[in-house]
C-alpha cells in the first residue's frame, strides 16, 4: 500500500544485497517511518519478539525469511542441526502466533528437499518470497470476498456511511500487504464505496492509535480514533453497521483468538444484532486446535507495557515514555483473548467466506478434513 | 480515609475561614497531593467540569458547597436571581451527573426556607456540611451491605482471595468518604478477609489507573492494573469472582449510566455467570427516568482526552502531556455507557441491596413509589 505516495510491502528483500531483508519499523510509526535491515535469524528473532513487525501474516512472512537468513549462517558440516536450532529461536519468540510454527516448518519442509547447504539456501530464498507473496495475494482475495459484505450494507443503506469497528491493526502493517480486516474496507473505498472506520485504540500497545490510524489516513480512509471503552455505546447507539478484525490463531471449529478485548466487542455485536466477522488468510487456522479457550496459549507479555505508555511530547516534539499509575502499582498482560465461536458472524478467507463451526469451515478446507 | 497515614475527606470548609472550602486536587493523583481552595462558586463550577473533583458523590458535595459559595457572593438586594444564575452555572458543569441537580435543588429549597440573605447564608452552609455527612454515611452503610456479600463469596471459596474487577473509580475519592464500589471493599479487607482487585485503567482519563490505585494502595488493598480490554478475559478463566462498579445516574428500573465502557463487563460477567453489581448513594437515582438508553444523556468530551495522555515522564520525573496518534487524527469521546438492568445482579445501596428493577427499588424507597 501507500505511504507519502510510494508503494510498499512490509517486509521484502534488499535489491542491492539478496543476503538482507528490509522491513517498516513498526515501533516508529506514527512519528516516524523507519526502515531497518535484518542481517541475521537472530535479527529475525529480535523483530518478532519487539514487535518491529507483528501481525499474524507478517510474522509468517518474517519468520520465512528469518529461516532464509538462517540457512546463510549454518554451517555447510552441521547445517541441518543448527538450522534445527534457529527454527526454534525464531518458534520461541511469539507463543501464540499460528503463522509463525506454520512459516517455520513450511520452510523446513521446502528446505529438506535440497541436495546440499548451497541449494537448501536457495530454496529458503524462494520458499521465503513465495511465502510473502502467497500473503499479499490472500489478503487481496480477503478484500473482494469482504467487499461483497460491505457492499450489501451499503445498498441496504441507500449508499450511506457503511461503519465498520475494528479492534487493534489487522492492516496492511500486519501482513506483507492490503491486510486481512482492512483489506475489504480498502477494497470498499476503491469501488467508491461510503466507509468510515471507528479504530479502537488498543491499548496496552495502541496498535489501532499509531499503526491502523497511520495506514488509513495514508489511503484517505474517513476514520474516527476511540478508546477501546467506547465500542458497546456506539453500537447501542446504532452507529456502528458491522465489526471487522483479524485474528492471531482460530481453531478448526472458528474459536478466534486476538488481540484482547476483541472478546468484549464480540459480546457487544451480540447483544445489539450487529454483525461480527473475522478477516484471515488460511495460514492462521490452527486445525489442530479445537477448543479455543482451553487450548491456545495466551501470551503474558511484560507489566511495563500497561504501566509505561509511548507519544509524542507536546512540548518537545520528541517520542517519550511516560509512566501513568503510581509507581508501587503492580499491573498483569495478557496479550489475546478467544472470542467464542457462537459470537462470530462469518469467517473471511482467501476462499471465501463461512460460518464460524468446523461443518462450514472444512467446507472450504476439505483436504484438513 | 487515609493518605500517607492522615484522615482525610475529599472536601471540607476550611477551619480557619469557613468562607473557603478546600479540595483534593485529583488531577494531581497519584503523583503529587495538592490541596486546593475554592473561594467561589465559579471556582467550584471550574473544579467539576475540569474534573478537579469527579464522581457521583463529591460532584454533588462540591455543588452543594458550590451553592453555599453562590450565597456568599449573592447581593442582597437581589439574592434569589443572583443565586438562580449560579445554580444554572453549576448544573451546567456536567450534564450527565444526577447528582449535581439533586445537590443544586436540595440546596434552592433548603435556602428558600430563610427568610433573609443573611439566614439563607448560613441555612446554605448548614445544608452542605449535611449533604456531605450524609454521603460518607450513606456510603460506610454500603459498605456494610457489600461486605455480606464479599463475605459470601468468601465463603464459598473457603476464605481463599476474593477477586474483584472495579472499573474507572468508585472510591472515597469520587465521594467525601469510603467509596461506593469501594467501600464494601474496605470494609471487608477491615474485617479481615481476603481480597484483591483488579483495577481497570479506564480510558481515556484512566482514572483506575491514576486514583483507583492509588487510593487501595493508600489503605494496604491487593490490587492489580489491567488495560480495559483485559477484564473478559479473566472473567473467561474463573480469575473474577465478582464486578462491583460505580454509577453517575441509575434509572428508577435499574438502568445504569457509569464511566464509559461499563456496559462491555457487564456483557463479559453475564456470559461467564459473575455476579455484577452497582453500588449507590439514594442521590445516584434518577427517579423522573425509566430508559436509561434512551432517556439519558451522555456527554460527549473533548478529543484531547482520546488524543493526549498525562503520566511521570520517566526521563525527567515531571508530569508531561504526549500523543498517541498521527496528527492528522481525529477522536470522539462519549464519556459514559449505560448498562441495561438485565445485566446487573444488583444494586447495593445504603438502605440495603435490591435488584434492578422497579419493583424492587421501589421496596427500598417506597417513597418515590
Amino acid at each position: 500500500m501507500k505511504v507519502m505516495g510510494k508503494s510498499y510491502r512490509t517486509i521484502w528483500l534488499d535489491k542491492s544485497n539478496p543476503k538482507e531483508v528490509n522491513i517498516i519499523n513498526q515501533l516508529k510509526l506514527p512519528f516516524s517511518f523507519e526502515i531497518i535491515c535484518l542481517r541475521s535469524c537472530k535479527d529475525a528473532c529480535f523483530a518478532i519478539s519487539e514487535m518491529q513487525v507483528r501481525g499474524a501474516g507478517l510474522i509468517g512472512a518474517t519468520a520465512g525469511f528469518g529461516m532464509y537468513l538462517a540457512t546463510l549462517e549454518s554451517s555447510d558440516h552441521n547445517f541441518q542441526e543448527d538450522l534445527e536450532n534457529f527454527a526454534k529461536e525464531l518458534i520461541a519468540t511469539r507463543p501464540t502466533a499460528s503463522n509463525l510454527f506454520w512459516a517455520v516448518n513450511r520452510q523446513k519442509k521446502a528446505i529438506e528437499k535440497g541436495s546440499s547447504p548451497e541449494e537448501k539456501r536457495l530454496i529458503a530464498k524462494e520458499e521465503a518470497i513465495i511465502i510473502a507473496d502467497e500473503d499479499a495475494n490472500f489478503c487481496r482475495k480477503i478484500g473482494e470476498y469482504g467487499l461483497k459484505l460491505i457492499e450489501e450494507i451499503s445498498k441496504s443503506k441507500n449508499g450511506n456511511t457503511v461503519n465498520i469497528l475494528t479492534h487493534c491493526n489487522a492492516g496492511w502493517l500486519a501482513f506483507v500487504d492490503y491486510g486481512s480486516a482492512t483489506s475489504p474496507i480498502y477494497a470498499a473505498h476503491d469501488a467508491g464505496l461510503d466507509v468510515h472506520v471507528w479504530v479502537d485504540e488498543t491499548r496496552p500497545r495502541n496498535q489501532g492509535a499509531s499503526l491502523t490510524c497511520w495506514e488509513l489516513a495514508q489511503h484517505g480512509i474517513k476514520h474516527t480514533l476511540i478508546v477501546d471503552n467506547l465500542g458497546g455505546h456506539l453500537m447501542q447507539h446504532g452507529m456502528v453497521d458491522m465489526v471487522l478484525v483479524g485474528t492471531d490463531r482460530t481453531t478448526r471449529n472458528g474459536d478466534v483468538a486476538n488481540k484482547i478485548g476483541t472478546y468484549l466487542k464480540a459480546l457487544a455485536a451480540k447483544d445489539n444484532e450487529i454483525p461480527f466477522y473475522v478477516a484471515l488468510p488460511s495460514s492462521t487456522f490452527d486445525f489442530e486446535v479445537s477448543d479455543g479457550l482451553t487450548e491456545i496459549p495466551i501470551e503474558e507479555r511484560s507489566q511495563d507495557e500497561v504501566l509505561l505508555l509511548c507519544g509524542l511530547s507536546s512540548k518537545k516534539q520528541e517520542v517519550e515514555t511516560i509512566q501513568i499509575a503510581p509507581s508501587q502499582t503492580k499491573a498483569r498482560n495478557w496479550g489475546f483473548d478467544v472470542t467464542p465461536a457462537k459470537l462470530i458472524s462469518g469467517l473471511i478467507s482467501e476462499r471465501g467466506i463461512c460460518e464460524a463451526n468446523e461443518k462450514s469451515i472444512l467446507s472450504l478446507f476439505p483436504e484438513r478434513a
